[in-house]
């Protein structure tokens, strides 16, 4: 029994659970008020313990140190929900076979984000998208069902876009990005690599981040997710920070607005979680920072009541183009960007009686 | 004498020897087929030899270890040619001095790069404005004159938008800069705020970077530069890289072309430089890269024949919004970007005869 | 009043309180059950507020933010205690006019920490030298006094040899430091010294590491402290990390003995502040890792309950040199090698009612 | 022919050429004046170019970027000579198969370098050892043969200790070592487990770091090397620097000696390359720095007429403790320590009619 709110605690899985984002997971769900992990996941690490799995590379907090990592079979697993943190190709296949099973499942892996039925999902953003869970399932004949939330890049300014759209319409968004290297997995760059230096090119990642603001800002019509029809650039690049994606974005509005009205836009904008008080929703999802030299990734990547869970949005000026507004904005890649929005996507499920 | 061309060697003063950009001078110049070191300037460190100057920072050719610092004062100094890599605000005082006692300066500092009757030189894009000396010299009533040259940032992007504008015109350009903390000199960067970090503004980079490509593509109109009229938006961060300043470049051209195109009008360039073949031109100063991964920093900052001087650009596509061309673009920020570029300025004067 | 354990507050100040220190002593202060921030200093940001100080390098709890930085001058300030992180040159002068004018004084400046009439304490290893207060208050006719902790250095080894001073005696010390930049102040090492280099020298820096350990290991007698006369040799580093110095250590023992042993002795040590259950001491100051690859600066930095308190050990093994013993060390040089180590100290005072 | 000497060229395979050190290979070998490069092997680039292997990691000179790559198989080897700098693993099965096939082998893997009757060698320390060649020849009943050099940390520290034994004797070593990533192979060492970090162990270096120059400084006894009797203590550790192994050591010497005479030894010494003139020997093989904050990686690894060939020493001055004597040293990991120690290996091979 959660003792707030007189629920029950729901069991939850982590598939995936020894890579950096589901040490992430296990952190923040080792103090839950509503989650408590049942099961844990992984491939190379099975029939370890998560101490073992995360030998020099990080902490397990005591409590699920001697947990056992089980295959991600869902006839092993038991629980209420499902986190899958896969990489694309097995998540490509074990996460149907859970959603078959009656599992609820929450993947912020990309291998389901860009199928019509699947809901691609920014909590603040799009929650209603998730309607379209009732069609996936009846189409698929689960019982279970799969939600997806964007790639880590995707969320930091795909949020911010929210409020612009509504307040002031979107023409044209053009964002560089400078990614972390933890968002390529632990062993994903080489130190050769990157070590005083930067990467101009993520494979795959570019289209994944021109296409899913598209996907989340899109409506809703006939039971299918209409795509925002704006084009979107990006040019995406590694460079040398443990975590924080920072971006430099332009947006062309739909009318020209001055630099207040697009802070207050920003500054002001709350969404669904923030209404139903959600415990991993931060008071206010958009951070406006004011000094010229934030945000800055060691500085403020942890920033919110939920450390991670704030997205910091600075440097807002118009551009000398007519029409244009530029911003900087930094989001935790780890947190916000996957275990913290899936966390938050699972706790609007249900608020929203999508798991009942 | 040159053994090379018979002519007989200048003899040059090094103003502000003693930073990061000075001892690249007094590398590149230790083995110039045409100009010899006379004389090195500093402040704080006057009366000291070069190689006390340079202790624990650097190495210095062997050759100018023992020369001795003076002040910057034209009466304590014989050169046939001045370089100038002040503090903008001793080279504000102290350039128009030189100048006015005669000496030609070649200045990479931003004190006068801003004035209407002073030349703002890439060797290979506006050679015709160094015309502009003839007024200057009327004008001010000096025997010398002052040629500068740009922004280390600007020269990255400003050199590959000459034969864009030439072939396809321009309407727009966004720029967003990588920049390496030797940028900002030995002490410009406390490793407290970039290590593992990111700075998402330089104070007073942006205005330099919009402004000054625009009087470098201008036109001479009745002895003055009138500035291209298109606007520029730039961003400039800090990142932890040692040299080299990489940049992501968004061009709305004046009419479309296709990527084949594009990659050959930069791949195609070549300048005055390279038709006097001038020692420190490189044989093509664009160097058109296919791998998508570069260029990167650490690897490709010293490109080129003459190391450093050549500027590497990749990744050249086309953008989602129709009539845009993107690339990323990477010069070494002390020599093409400050002494390698004042240098074949020098040379360019020389061989323009505007130092007999 | 204290709402655990019915002692009232105790009003404090932070001399120096603008710097990196001085922000780790706000944000631990900012939450401690028995002391009180009541006044911070400063010395180019007097009249700043603490969120002005401290802008665009860092955060400061909403509580103080508006708190305003004074002049380091007795008179100016009313508190029960004062704590000096004063830079060296300033505290010579300033710490004195405090205890001169009745303020206990807890400084880790180097100041006066080699003056054989003040007390050089690591909390858990020589409370019993807090004794030399009354020679000094008596010697020097103060009505306060000054307390001092070693430089951040020292605290990481010479924590871990008092239990093997006690258990086996020593012969002979050798440490080789790779200390963080943080150590070295916010603007203390560029970062072009330090990007992917290593710094083999820090200036003054191993002649305080050689002594404190033997002023902080020596014994009382007739009220002076007598060293421990061993020798201790030094190499000290600056390498690319941002906190946690790490110390590599070899010690000839007074006996042989076995890596079990060594590894008892040092995880079971515990002081006389966690006999005294005071709040800022962890369970155990000596963390014995046994993860071959612990304990790393990243990882372990913020070990122990009250992060950054913990000592991590690892890599305990025997030498090849018979009765020698190698490990590895790492302490957080902002928290327990200064701040915290300080913060400790104070209470210490408190428990022993030194402070009465 | 070689136009210096009147030797004909001796054509080279490099096995395992497609590595970072195979890379150092490939350019050292380009401008050779004995050697030329004639085939390339490596395993999952077989069939591809040079240029196509080094993609996104290196440069490749254009005189050999389109070598294809074989596979290390001797019967599709044209070469009078053989480098090796394959894995350990198929080093022990690869390069016997060459030995056994008549070709010379010179390795810098580990593999063979601790069999009794196989050659350890640093080239100015102990060209005798090659002696041992002969009976390894009779031994294994082969044409060819296997000379080693050393693990790229051993060469740093065990050069300078070469004319200390000589001069003083030696009594006890121990060295503590910050080592590059690029010692560990371009995947070596992620990003994630190095940046702002250190990893305060290497598997399996210490064993061989303390191993290596009790066998090189040892002495030939009826056909085998006698070890030098000396104990040696090393902690390894990985740190954030590209290349140069940094070391601090602490030698006992077998008498008392000044600093002075510590340095002229030092600074003094040659060996047989120098005497020889080899073409890849430095001057001298130790380079005595007197800037108290040298060497550096950054600086300093480049060191020498030979880039990288000169192992550069600091910070001599004597230990506290009474007959210590302590140091800091530098050398290239990939050059010295790999690459061009095993040329410089080859010349002397050459020189000294080995290779007839």
């Amino acid at each position: 029994m959660c003792g707030v709110c007189t629920m029950s605690r729901l069991g939850v899985a982590i598939l995936g659970a020894t890579g950096m984002v589901g040490q992430i997971y296990v952190q923040m769900l080792s103090k839950h008020p509503w989650f408590e992990i049942r099961a844990v996941t992984g491939n190379s690490t099975v029939g370890k313990t998560l101490r073992e799995a995360y030998r020099g590379r990080g902490h397990v907090p005591e409590k699920y140190a001697d947990m056992e990592v089980l295959p991600s079979d869902p006839s092993k697993i038991d629980a209420d929900l499902v986190f899958s943190c896969l990489p694309t190709k097995s998540a490509r296949e074990v996460e149907p076979k859970f959603a078959a099973a009656g599992f609820p499942v929450v993947s912020d892996s990309s291998a389901h984000r860009y199928l019509p039925d699947v809901p691609l999902i920014i909590p603040e953003v799009n929650p209603e998208h998730l309607d379209l869970i009732d069609a996936q399932k009846r189409r698929r004949g689960w019982d279970g069902f799969i939600v997806t939330t964007p790639n880590c890049t995707t969320v930091g300014f795909a949020t911010p876009l929210k409020p612009l759209a509504d307040d002031f319409g979107l023409r044209y968004v053009n964002v560089v990005t400078m990614q972390a290297v933890s968002g390529a997995g632990y062993n994903g760059v080489p130190s050769m690599a990157i070590l005083g230096n930067i990467i101009p090119y993520i494979e795959g990642e570019e289209a994944k981040v021109s296409e899913e603001p598209r996907k989340i800002l899109g409506r809703l019509v006939d039971g299918e997710v209409q795509p925002m029809d704006i084009p979107i650039d990006a040019t995406c690049m590694r460079v040398p920070t443990i975590v924080g994606h920072l971006e430099s974005v332009q947006v062309e509005l739909g009318r020209d607005a001055s630099v207040e009205e697009v802070v207050d836009s920003l500054a002001g904008f709350i969404g669904l979680p923030q209404k139903l008080e959600l415990p991993t929703a931060p008071r206010r999802p958009i951070n406006v920072l004011t000094d010229e030299e934030r945000p800055q990734p060691r500085l403020d990547a942890d920033a919110g009541e939920v450390p991670g869970m704030v997205i910091s949005v600075g440097r807002v000026r118009k551009g000398r183009k007519p029409g244009t507004v530029m911003f900087v904005t930094l989001s935790h890649n780890l947190i916000r960007g996957a275990a913290g929005g899936a966390i938050l996507t699972a706790e609007l499920l249900y608020a929203l009686r999508r798991l009942d």
